[in-house]
């Protein structure tokens, strides 16, 4: 199977080199030399063109930056949709709006195009060990046909429903994991200015109705966990911009319907006057620092 | 080894129960002539006056309904810290100020009489069937005394640090439960408002980054979860007036070390909002209704 | 001089027969055909088409829903920049957002052709009486040359800075409003809560510190006012809609420069809340009844 | 008339000054020796013990820092309450929670005892000029009574209502307060990240539906307005530990009738965050800096 991936970033290029592990043909296409040379080297072939990377492949998987930078290069003047041949499957991994999503898909569909969204959780590191959470839009067969895919990349791999949806589902997560680590951050920094203990308060929240992900695997004071962001200096892990990235998203959403997110926006603007304060490439359980700071 | 219990109310009587389950004898004492009844058809004595209250007691415990119930209790003009003989141990379960189970504490450390806060969370049930996590304040040595009383009535038994850090821990958790709450119902709404399902936006939460106590065990949405107060008309449960009061003591926590808890006070409000709507009896998972009312 | 007027809604009508009145040769296009007639009885010229439009206007006034009916209009596949003379001067009165009217305006320069953005405040009424305020960007010439045409639709005609800065001053200043309105319903609220009367504790802080526009002029308590919605059912005046489509610009335009801003990001989901409780066609004023709603 | 004056600090020695100035002999009490000294040599005189204070007096009044100082003064243990002949008047000018006031006035009431909360605002260089704003609680008869005494200090002199209500006007003025300076300093800051003059969207934003105090006579951007802390370095004006304190007493007076105050709740947090961040002592208008801060 000829698959073409385009975005070989961070996240992009690990995902792809599982792939070529899986034996998988892959050709590449990124801005970035380097990506591509370091794609050729572990098998890979590099795209000299939009045509090459179009021609044989059964399989288009997009890991790009931005919505506009999705709706370019599927649907702009360039757009590569029409060139496609019917049958083709796209797996979008990009964190992108889900009407943008919706709005490829749709146009896909009346070329006989499948798409799949499937953005990803877990960072780097997930990517690099193959075991990304993929949150999927799609329909059932759509889900099952990416699914052999998504697995050589992923190891929780969820059908969140319609097209879309995998982009509802990251954004939903991440809201609460952004309000989540600011509430955890408010309420273990309260414990410590009346003199408790962070681990011992730590380890009450987790073994009580407080409990959540934030303080028993990412806890955001230092030296509670080991080998988490707060206790090595902050160093992302998850930057507190790219959480900003995906608070967008999450606004998007709930102004698209209406729903009303009073906590998920103001834990938006706790992040943004973060990074305003110089914290943006820190990861983002750093807020601990916003809120305990002395 | 004689128990003086005072306030035998819908926690109080099914923690004296355990404790005359466990071979003490127990002595009670509250305003409510049926409580009294209660205690006494299950084999306890009934205090007829403070003396009798005090006189033989080795442990005195509490479980009022506010600061200024203790208070006055321990320390009033009728107050019983003055009466009681060196060695006593005090356990009070009562939710209330750290301060002031902190000023009961150290008045009573003149006397040489030792005292323990004991906050319990868990609600009727836990009460009922001695599963109760109490989360305590005091010494090391208050907290090996208590321990052996405290475990019959309880579970989950923690010793979070000096004098009122009992009260500090529980009401650190209560406020990230209550954002917890609040913040899982917006991101579930939200993605109901999109076309997901809420078992599976669930599903897909709980085995990711926005993993959370609420989302696992508590599920807003009704008929996610079986056998929570969401799926039975949000019958509570833990009534949404009873998370207020807790609030009322993060908040008055906070202000006493002025931290920021800006999520915190953000929840206090949208539950008093949810409780002037005329919900205060309903669990306070319903707050899913003032997020997602149509 | 002839002027093309596109948009001639609740809004655009009354301002295009205020040009009408000051002997302007008005040629109007609107999608709807009662609008179309209601000029063309006035005095207005109907156009038939873009090319009527376009022939001999001197100036282009457009009072559009959106950002994107804007873009489509002026920069669209049908777009009619392409078309129009050089010195042509064009005034936007939508209200969008500021980084389209930037595009257009950075398009428009390049084919020697002005653009300022001018959105407007005062609603229905002030459209028709000529009295709306208008915050205009672009440059001081464009600005000298735009006045002579605002000034008979408007009384206060402020110059905000380069273009796009109409936008942000609308968007920065409706925030404000947005947020001043709950706070003052909060304050007004608990005073009434405490046996307080309304005029009494509106005439105090209209005389205070916290004096404030809402308070004084729009005030969200019925009868303390004349003629203002809340003393008429709310009807609107302004309503929580708009509002909230313009709280969505001024979000916009935070993110775009990464500002915080706490209580906008708040005071929006509140309204979200009011208007998703139903009362999106009520006054924006209404919110008092959220906040003291019994 | 002998006038008792208790507290003689910033606040409280101008006031006596004031009252000495119009030929009333004031005796005065307070902690710092220099205070005592100062009333001396401008003609007042200094009470020896509580008994020289309360005997002549007709009218009492009381300056003090908390709800506790107040309390204790005049219903605790050494509290002169219960000592004054029936017939005098209380003026309490301090800023406390309504519902102590309610208690005192209440206690007065029963030994013939006139009691009026009439805490101030305008700072110390209105104390000095005499020309406070008074809020006062209590009947119209003693609002009466105490308006000769409080216009030899103040210009504005009104009457909320009954018994507590001048606290909670003053609760609820100054949580609006809090609330439009945060407000407009994020409206400001927005406009200025977008490149528009701070003169000129001040300008814009007063002369529109945003308009309010801080804008037009306390403008938290410095060098637009001459003579207002923030272009004098924030040097206190009102310092924002001070307005925290008020927003303490907002919050007790909400949660005191369940009132959902959102934004001051929320606005009392940010105070609490730049006040953690060092700037408690700082004028509350800087707290532009919080968010505007690169």
């Amino acid at each position: 199977m000829n698959i073409s991936f385009i975005g070989l970033g961070n996240m992009g290029l690990p995902m792809a080199k599982n792939l070529i592990d899986a034996q998988f043909n892959v050709t590449g296409s990124d801005l970035s030399p380097s990506a591509l040379e370091a794609l050729k080297s572990y098998g890979g072939t590099v795209a000299q063109d939009h045509q090459q990377l179009i021609q044989n492949a059964d399989v288009i998987i997009t890991m790009l930056p931005s919505s506009e930078s999705v709706k370019s290069f599927y649907l702009g003047e360039l757009g590569i949709l029409k060139s496609l041949k019917s049958g083709t499957l796209i797996i979008d991994c990009s964190s992108i709006s889900a009407s943008v999503s919706r709005e490829v898909a749709s146009v896909a569909q009346n070329l006989g195009i499948d798409v799949v969204d499937a953005p990803v959780s877990g960072g780097i590191m997930a990517a690099q060990a193959g075991t990304l959470t993929f949150m999927v839009g799609g329909t059932e067969a759509q889900f099952k046909q990416a699914h052999p895919l998504l697995e050589k990349m992923g190891k929780n791999i969820f059908h969140a429903g319609a097209s879309g949806s995998g982009q509802i589902a990251k954004a939903c997560n991440n809201m609460l994991l952004a309000i989540n680590m600011i509430g955890t951050s408010e309420a273990l920094n309260l414990a410590m200015q009346h003199g408790l203990d962070p681990k011992v308060i730590s380890e009450i929240i987790q073994n009580s109705t407080g409990a959540n992900w934030c303080i028993e695997k990412y806890n955001p004071v230092p030296d509670v966990l080991e080998n988490v962001p707060s206790t090595q200096g902050y160093v992302a892990g998850f930057m507190t911009d790219l959480m900003l990235k995906d608070l967008g998203l999450s606004m998007e959403a709930a102004a698209e319907v209406k729903s009303p997110v009073l906590l998920g926006a103001l834990a938006r603007n706790i992040y943004t006057l973060h990074s305003q304060n110089g914290h943006g490439k820190a990861d983002f359980s750093s807020i601990f620092n916003l809120i305990s700071k002395v």
